[in-house]
């Protein structure tokens, strides 16, 4: 099994995350965002949409999509239940992720960190602020009601939302009016497993 | 079951189809968007990310993010496989579609039909066509290789890019160039109990 992908990218520290609990073994090919390496024909061959992360499998079989990746790699495992209802809430979340979530705070935080904040960008920065803290919100308001996103238990929900939300301050988000959510990045970090985004550069 | 929405969005009409196609019976409770209803606190308090569909079942419980009601409604049906690398794929195509398809030719599709194309969002408008392109271009090349997304049957994934895709063209885009696709839109509705968009404003 092989991981191409980037470990400050946060959808792709999402899978390394995952890989640590399971103890699964892995190799990791690191991809290089910024030198454009996903838009090479090589690259584009495994995953046409041109990004990270991948999975491939042994016999050459490719999956993108962290979100997807996870949900694979959870099967039969605590970290994805099995009850229906309960699944589903888990993609509810890992949807929301990618739609209200990633698109604000990740995005603000490639404009600061991997490009600097160009001047050029300062409008398209700013403007992440508005939805990213309404996807904030969002998450604040469940994290009062349950220590977990889906329960009282961690699942791959909470692994997708971990991946920007433990960063968010990189892409100017200010937690402090967040107690809730600040909890649940503590409650996560004790996991038996868990390791940093930062440790991983490969 | 109650599933909240406005047909004449993708996203909603997703779940119309597929109840149709699975002849589950359900209540259709119409949201005006353009009418703010989304953000009404008594909406807010179904879905706090104050967004449509979302279905409530009996008990009260609520479910948003139109590809998390799909493979919720579609489990045990032949729309979601039960083999984990094809759910997985499903699910990757589904991401896909939040992720590098909506947000280019559904809101093309808004600004222009909901908005009425207004000076103010032409550029913003016109900024999406190359990203709508470049995700009719990943579904052409799979849709040459196999009649539907994942393989020779249609699933969720099937019904999910299909929502947006099928009215591509009211958000600017050609849909000429893509030969595969424009076949795979027309085996769409020859699938026993299809139902147009427009059919059903309820």
């Amino acid at each position: 099994m092989i991981v191409y992908g980037d470990i400050a990218s946060g959808n792709c520290y999402k899978i390394k995350l995952l890989l640590s609990f399971l103890k699964r073994p892995h190799q990791w090919h690191h991809v290089d965002i910024l030198g454009g390496e996903c838009q090479q024909p090589e690259f584009k061959q495994l995953n046409p949409n041109g990004k990270i992360p991948l999975l491939q499998l042994a016999s050459g079989e490719t999956l993108s999509e962290s979100n997807a990746i996870l949900n694979y790699l959870a099967q039969g495992t605590s970290w994805l239940p099995e009850e229906p209802w309960l699944r589903a809430k888990v993609l509810q979340w890992q949807f929301f992720e990618q739609y209200s979530h990633e698109p604000y705070i990740a995005v603000a935080r490639y404009i600061a960190v991997y490009l600097g904040l160009p001047d050029e960008r300062r409008a398209e920065y700013e403007s992440k602020q508005e939805g990213g803290h309404k996807a904030l919100h969002v998450m604040e308001q469940q994290l009062m009601q349950s220590d977990f996103l889906v329960g009282p238990c961690a699942t791959i929900a909470d692994i997708s939302l971990y991946g920007y939300t433990h960063v968010a301050a990189e892409g100017g988000f200010d937690l402090s009016g967040y107690p809730a959510i600040v909890r649940w990045l503590q409650r996560m970090t004790q996991l038996p497993d868990y390791i940093p985004m930062q440790d991983n550069e490969l």
